[in-house]
């Protein structure tokens, strides 16, 4: 078995007040439990659930200080006693879900991410934006090794989410899904995973940018939301029968588009919203919705075996995110540029910079 | 085989301009197509669409003038020359769908009821208030012989729109649902099939009287919100894990319950919305909706199968529900009551009289 | 709306008697009912099926004298007086399914193939070896005008009864499906649906010619069992985790191979019987399939929601099948090829010549 | 917190070689792992796996020497150090499945009793034989505090694996089950969790003290096949419909009930075997599985949801089991008696004697 020499102290990326900034510095190395395993990390996604937690915009409070960081994809260094199903030198990923208990209702039926004890990388445990992290063994990412760590790192959560919304979405192959925000981070990904699983898309963006993007990655269908003249009556058009798509991932949940989605989703379809605004609120007429049957459905990050799911498709080469490496010294200034929505694509921070 | 002679006129009652009142007069007997079936209604329940339908509620027109009622129940005296799985002298049931075009794509998969040509009795197509009504072979409800004619009639739309929410929720036998609105007409007949599904009832509603008739009808636990001290804490504290029941039925769709029903509804729940008052919303805020994954689901009537099963229930004297009959001719006065809230059960109208 | 000149003799293949031979000769153009449509035929695939019927091989009897087969593709021309939702000019297919009740508990369900009451084309009613065959117009298939006649009329039953095994193994877009059969005219149809359904398929049968066949179509695997040491271990190398498949296509059930099946399916996974051999049994030793829990499923041929799927996947160029075209005329000297195990791909009759 | 004093002997019966005899004697109390807790078994039921595991029965091996039991009703003494969702005084049990890797595919799917790495308990670790047991503390069943512990134990495993073969059965509420071997220990307890799932069940076995016990439990018909010249055709008329149950549960999977499972149940209808003979098959025609679309399913123990949901319905009263109570020390003597075909209803031994 290859062993590892471990430092005692690491660089990391510390947050010590909400609103930040985040700082660089030295941090001890922490050691695994019984039932953990410490990964060095490579390289780690930034996703903006980062910001969300740097800000403290959300209902759930963080730990304080914290590591922030959940897209982690390194090598593990070490294990706990009761680790025996992953070994010393194995590709391993830190994802959001930390860990959970393995033992409520909702961990028995593997919906480990709605367990009231689930641990949150990068929020209530320290994440990825450091060297070495902790992890439970049951829960990091297993990556095989014929995969590249960088490229890996976006699949952990924006991948894993997208990927999730769409089984979540009950589309059969051969069915319509339409995407609004087609041309983004999420969007780009779910179009390549949604022509994977034999799905048809038809995308929604603005601008001719965006629209090259998305017929480019495989989607048949593009509207302009800032040229339509009708988006509700576009949508239904690009379905073979007009009746609309059969579900529609809302990957920026807002009450104008959700509105329209209710309107041109296909009756007995489903809306899948993803995206977590703060302080927004789904609206839907109640006589649409009863009479033809729709269902509108939250889905948040997938459990172990929809990540398992996720690393596969991408391992095939099926699915591929474009992204951009800078140090982890540099993370503020990445936050920076996500603050100022001049972000396309996915930045990827190397831990050894 | 029996054969019925039928007359060429009948009594009905006519809705000849939106708001009312309704005409009892004679009018003549319609003849049924290749395709359809001559049914003598023997009684008719009333239900609060029919109100919606004579005053104008909804954003779909009527037929004008039309004969309404959608919980016809009789015996069959006349059939097209394509029917031969319904013989002359069977009993049968005009349920709201009366008809469908059998061929589209919610049609092939068993959603009759999201048909886009569907005919609706006492709405497109004329209903039960009169003697004599048409049904599509095809669509009207089987009764068998040892059933009560007038006891079934509520069962064709009330009992049938309960039953297919219950199956739409997803809620599996041993686990928990919460009917909002349970003392009333929809909500007795939900806690009985609910029951007889194996789940386990918690009745929301108002007032000592209705607590007394959920329990009497066999639901565990009863909330009064008009006593409540905070109605979300009371719910889930119903449920032997305290995270809230499964599924929440939602037989009185206004915005207050909803928001409240998103609150108690354990993660991974349905939220089934059946009632259609004029003008209404759901509104859940996202974060939650995401990070517990609700559904939220529009219920609408059942189709064919989902009325011979919920019929079957009916018929092994698992549900039923309480009526008080009339004459037809009367139907003016059980409207007035309707509209002013004024009927506790059901009222089942005698054609004879 | 377009009118067509309907003679009153045509050229059909009759069966006078069982064994045959097929008898070339002109017979009426029959009259389609309220409920049905006439179809000029343009086009048949010749299927399996076709000979067991001629030879009388299975526990059904079929009409006598009758007209054969059920993959005829071609224009409607006349209609009943109760079709509207279908168009003289339309293109439609005469399938195996050629009409049921549609009132049934299995054809409320959408399982109209399981009708006591179905109509059989080429079986119980007579098919499509003519110029005119009859359909009910809720069952004809409706092909769109952009496809080719010819080229579709092997996915009416062919495509559409590997398409619907497909959809009954349960596989999930990224899962593994074993293929018993690959190379031959089902099997390399299902290795297409399977593509274009996001799963990945194992290929089996013997000789190279087949698995270059198999690979070209698409399959990431073949295993040639003339060659095999050991199929169960070769087809669970074949799987990622060494697990094996989790769906197994049978496309020729017979003793050996399904043992097989049941030793390398995964647990939890499920193995389907599609092909008809006469006398043949299933057998599996209880202690795997229990503790394995593994499903074992018969799966006949699609409904009619099902033919349209098969059919739009075809529309799209995700699937297509080789096939010679001879003229209806030569039919006898097809099935001579047939029974001699001498066809690869499907043969299509020209019913012009 | 509640502190026990624990010994560090205690009484057991040990199986020092396959065939038996059990041996009564005094071995150590073991002492629970990080992840385990220690359970003080007050009762334990016999199962008729334990005479398999003591006589070698089955293709897989038990450890030896070894101490059987797994239906395992106690009180928590001790708990491991990352054990902190079970206090110790808790009730828990233990069953079959004692611990699994809770990591590979099959334990992130919930269907842990499939993991490659199961720790069976009273098989390949010390089981419930003995007054105190080790379980994996993911694994042990959770026991209300007002639930009886001796009357439970037997729930563990027969009533879980009944259960667990209704849920796969895929029967709704209101649907018809047969239940063949009704009359015996897990029938009974078939009947009873089908009733409390809205299930009608058909009861199936021999002579007419079975049937008043089966009509006493409230099964709807009884066949006696004794009696029965036609089982296959008296199940069918059992039905309403008379096209046969939805589901047949075979608890004494055999060659001869199969085949008539196989024709009496219902066109896609369900056949799930349960029991575990030493060298049996299935055996189906091909013809008939494939145009009636039969499944036939191997149902093996629960889950941990399962288990949870089998000992709710207990808790609640719906579910009941006759048992006997002996000492632990008279076990031979049990077995004994269940080689000799002797006992009805289950024997559950105390561990105090």
């Amino acid at each position: 078995m290859t062993t590892f020499e471990i430092p005692t102290e690491q660089w990391a990326q510390v947050v010590e007040k909400t609103g930040g900034p985040v700082q660089y510095k030295k941090i001890p190395v922490p050691k695994p439990g019984p039932d953990e395993v410490l990964i060095n990390i490579k390289y780690s996604g930034v996703c903006h659930t980062d910001l969300h937690a740097l800000n403290g915009d959300w209902p759930l409070p963080t730990k304080m200080p914290f590591v922030g960081g959940h897209e982690g994809a390194g090598v593990v260094v070490a294990r706990g006693e009761l680790v025996n199903d992953i070994e010393i030198g194995d590709y391993a990923g830190i994802k959001w879900l930390n860990g959970s208990c393995l033992t409520c209702s909702f961990c028995r039926q593997s919906d480990e991410s709605l367990c009231p004890d689930a641990l949150l990388s990068g929020y209530t445990v320290d994440g990825s934006f450091q060297q070495y992290a902790i992890g439970k063994a049951a829960h990091v990412a297993r990556i095989p090794k014929d995969v590249s760590l960088e490229a890996v790192a976006p699949i952990l959560c924006a991948g894993l989410t997208v990927y999730k919304a769409l089984k979540e979405s009950g589309a059969r192959p051969g069915q319509q899904v339409a995407i609004v925000g087609a041309g983004g981070g999420l969007g780009s990904l779910a179009i390549q995973y949604a022509k994977a699983m034999g799905l048809h898309t038809i995308s929604i963006d603005g601008g001719e940018e965006k629209g090259q993007l998305c017929k480019s990655l495989g989607s048949e269908d593009y509207i302009d939301f800032t040229k339509s003249k009708n988006v509700v009556q576009d949508v239904k058009a690009a379905t073979p029968d007009g009746f609309g798509p059969h579900a529609v991932l809302l990957l920026a949940v807002s009450e104008g588009p959700f509105q329209q989605a209710s309107e041109y989703v296909r009756s007995r379809g489903s809306i899948v919203a993803v995206g977590l605004p703060a302080g927004a609120y789904l609206k839907a007429p109640v006589f649409d919705t009863v009479v033809r049957m729709i269902s509108i459905k939250g889905s948040y990050v997938g459990n172990r075996q929809d990540t398992a799911e996720a690393i596969d498709f991408f391992r095939r080469g099926l699915v591929s995110s474009p992204y951009k490496v800078v140090g982890l010294s540099k993370l503020q200034e990445v936050f920076d540029l996500l603050k100022a929505g001049k972000i396309a694509g996915r930045y990827v921070v190397d831990t050894s910079k």
